[in-house]
């Protein structure tokens, strides 16, 4: 068949994926490919090495793209990306993005692992037990939630792109608790994501048969997405936060919902909550706030990178329930990892993710 | 093909099925088939009145069952049940089991419906938006969860057999209020249920393309099975308790989940408060408390009887965080309703509810 | 939230959906929206009309879009749309579309439904069990599979947009009836559904419990998709051909397989037919063959206008075994109408039908 | 919790199951914790020896059973087990059964891999690249498909459990070729198998978000399951048969569908193939034939060890399509198991399998 493509400007960004055979690598390749400012250059997927990407993921078979590379064969310096997109595994990551801005530094990078997103290395040394690799890069690094650091992102050379849980919440209470509105000691989040969550490793406990008609909590207590919740909250509130958090996994593909539980503090009723986030997302793309007392549902944002949020009075006077979707893949990683490149690279921060949800 | 079948007892009950076109109904089937002491003599369905069972559930084609009637054409008297199961819809229940008791007055009655549940007449009318149709019965009608109400269970005649969130949440619940271990106003639910929970009625929203791939919540903030909750936690508590309670909808056909989030007082810990599960349940043959810090799954009791506890410590000082699984058919509605029965008919609390999980 | 767009250009075509509130129409809309050629002016649904798009398909919500109407009211001739699709049930359509002709002859439409695929009238009331409507506008519809019509579509004022079943076994077979590579009398067509395919209306068997976590054939020897398949298949032979044919649905949304078992004859083997498609579909930008011996899976085309096609060689002499997969939505129904209203209008073929598969 | 048990008799046969960790496994123990003459006192799993069944599948939590041990390290001499079941990996199998049997040559053998299915010990070498490693076993094993060599069960030692593709296809089809009924040189069977069938390992085509929301087929042209359906059909035909035969994955736990398409001879039509369907298994415990164009669905036999068959007329003259479905852990696998153990020990065949289909 004759390969179709949508239009692309002349000049464009030479990018690379770096850990292109798993899900997220999957979808910036799905999101890249139609993007108009860009040149996919560089594929690597270091076991799948010397693969056409068609034969790891089937859909792009009628697509051009270059062969996926083994990363330790890469020459940064000759390759001269614009931006690299890491989508590697954590740890990984920090000896990768040390040695391909050492070598090419003018490169910028999207990091979508939690390696590069806590700032304080003493944290990171506690919830993932050995120590930072690259500590100097974590100073320079800047914290990838657009609709809360967009300044700094512009101007940013090494973006730690947030995790699919820490967004969908985030996204639903910083402005809450940056305005004071809520009681920052009393809010549980119940999160509930889609399997792709989990990654591509072949795990008994991501089998089909084991996760389908079913539902489960995990990683009750101590999940490590907690660390980057505190910093963020935290910061937002600031003072320290510590939120209970309950993640689930659910029999889909794809999203996050996350039911929220809050207390209203200084006089601010569900209503008001409501306005509030109303407010600030009045001209975000990809925050939508629904109308007040509808609940939002992961199907009506799948493959798109929007956030719906939704707020509804709870019948105990005060406290209301925030509901927040979104695609952990699209929002959740990959789109929002898009929309930091957008800004990086100085396009219009929606460019080439306009994506309409698909549903059913 | 031969029928084969269980071996059955030489007396046994004659008991009807009361909506044997419903999910509760078929499971109900299910079980009564194979219950040594049961005789179904009795399936009613209005629509579907002078059919077989088994242009309803082609699962029944194989099996030898009365062929489905019209509620209005049972000669209550005559059919002289031991036992009926009314699986029917709100408000129509209240009518037809007045009919039935005042014409067959020895028959007893398990009714998975809501219109028994509620003792206080006025709140049914606040909650349901009508008058009780037969406030006598419900000043005689039991609330049927066993492991509250075994006693009273063994003497009554006319049951209100539970619904499957508030079964779910109080199994994991009521004996930590009875003993006042934790703090009544702080008490959080996020539960989540298959689409069973639903029904067999045809709803657009309730479509395969509609609910797969997907999840919400919904009836937040203002779900009927709260008058329930409200009830028997205050009974409970031995005051008024007011929870917080979302429930949420998994694309999965069995199951619920509730997620349950609480604080210890008197200075019980997580631990203490499993412990207090777990010896409150260690003689029942429906419970199981699992090991502290183990979370429940839903697919670990589908079609079984059974509900699967677990505690974990929050990582806030005081808090806990208790799982509570089980599958809203069997152990939610019409496992219970089995389970009622042998107690008001004398049998093993257990008979006929043996069924093992079918994992995976 | 601000809606961000994609591109649209100064001069558009006016364009209505009949039909918005079931999934073709809302398939046309995702589409629609972001084709930068498109104005979309109308939408109807009678059981929804005055309502906004987004109560019946809440992933809309942040799209402005005209407000649902109903059909009766609308006045063709001021509304001068300059192409309608029509999504609307069997038969009705066929009186609407007469109406909107009468009024607006200069309107083009593609219609989705089945009322006009049938040239031969008389085959049309046999297997619809009534007269057809608008016997002279059938004489002039041209059915709209571009692949084997586009010279007539492009002159067409009325399309008939193929049915999702039939598309995907005629892009696999008719190159090799027209090129009598196979035997037109021993061909068997076992095709499986996603359930979308069955549409947004209530009925029983289409609910989330019944289907899920199972299987079933349907309509078995006499589904109505067949009529379609007989003329286009002898067209392509050059002589009357009957398939045997038979339909399953299947636990998921979106996606058609058809597993093809055919002969070859004139001794071409299964690598000739797999030559043959090849040659057929290279220049084609919706239809993609896979190497020799690999399958298609509806996963990797799911949300785009591609068609995968795969033959393999059965261990029996002779006989190939032909994969062909097509999203029903977009390939199936709704791409493909776009692909016919660009071919219409005079826009490039693959303009807004760019969409990459979303996997997983 | 006090666990319940069904009654169990006095004297029990001792029954150990080797390969516990898997879903035939589980399946097994499912069953025989229900059956009220079998005593299960080992389970193996070499990988897991040492932990509790609890840990590898935590429904059974509430029930008491051995600890998983190595198979190396049990004493088959000591042990004397009255029945193995053997749901290892295909090759180990033949070593394994081949020692157990020696040093216990009057324990009874169940072997649920493909080991000793195949009576030509050269086809077995073809088929899976390697000698047989007991090929004096080999001559010793019964195929173990109750309904067609019942009589050679009842007196075997070592019964072969047959394979779940298998099975399906010969219920449908052996009684019509001993019969000369069908032609047998043009039958199709386009299988569908629910993911249960690929096993436990963890490979990362099995993952949920791999196969859910999609469909496909595998192996196509030549899977294994063809020799011993060569077999079986060949010695049922009295003459060499090979089918077409394509397998496919569907997205759901359990159950196989096989759609058969056959040509009736010697005049017989689709009804003869009913007929004589029904009159075969009238007498059978587990076999139903339903109702003259109606096909079966897997969801209603999930759970339970029947197999629904079905026969409609194709609207080619002389064809039929023939519809059976089975659970392919039940009928496929463990539950064909038991049924082959109650033969071998003298139980009523139906003993411990009378669990009715759980649907929805």
């Amino acid at each position: 068949m004759a390969v179709h493509s949508a239009p692309k400007s002349s000049a464009r960004a030479k990018v690379g994926v770096l850990g292109a055979s798993g899900y997220t690598g999957s979808e910036l390749v799905r999101l890249l490919l139609r993007h108009p400012n860009v040149e996919l250059v560089l594929l690597t997927a270091d076991r799948r090495a010397g693969q056409e990407m068609r034969t790891v993921f089937p859909q792009f078979s009628p697509f051009k793209l270059p062969k996926l590379v083994s990363i330790d064969g890469v020459n940064w310096k000759k390759t001269a990306l614009d931006l690299a997109f890491c989508a590697l595994p954590h740890a990984t990551t920090q000896k990768v993005i040390g040695d391909l801005l050492a070598k090419a530094p003018k490169t910028k990078v999207v990091d979508l692992s939690a390696d590069f997103r806590l700032h304080d290395i003493a944290a990171y040394a506690r919830w993932y037990g050995h120590e930072h690799h690259a500590p100097k890069l974590q100073h320079e690094a800047v914290y990838g939630l657009v609709e809360v650091h967009r300044a700094a992102i512009k101007k940013a050379r090494l973006v730690a792109n947030p995790g699919c849980y820490t967004s969908c919440a985030q996204l639903a209470v910083t402005p809450l608790l940056k305005a004071k509105a809520i009681a920052p000691d009393e809010i549980v989040i119940d999160a509930k994501s889609g399997m792709t969550g989990a990654g591509r490793a072949a795990k008994e406990e991501m089998l089909f048969s084991e996760v389908s008609e079913g539902f489960h909590a995990y990683g009750v207590g101590h999940h490590r997405h907690m660390a980057e919740l505190d910093q963020e909250l935290s910061a937002a509130a600031g003072r320290d936060v510590t939120v209970t958090f309950t993640p689930h996994l659910v029999p889909m593909n794809r999203g996050i919902l996350s039911t929220i539980y809050v207390r209203g503090v200084g006089g601010k009723s569900p209503q008001d909550l409501h306005a509030m986030l109303s407010e600030t997302y009045r001209a975000e793309a990809f925050v939508h706030v629904l109308p007040f007392s509808e609940m939002p549902q992961t199907r009506h944002v799948r493959g798109s990178n929007l956030t719906f949020i939704g707020v509804v009075k709870d019948r105990i006077a005060g406290r209301a329930i925030i509901g927040a979707a979104l695609d952990n893949l699209v929002k959740g990683a990959s789109g929002q990892a898009v929309q930091n490149m957008n800004l990086m690279l100085g396009y219009p921060e929606a460019t080439g993710l306009e994506q309409i949800a698909l549903f059913p």
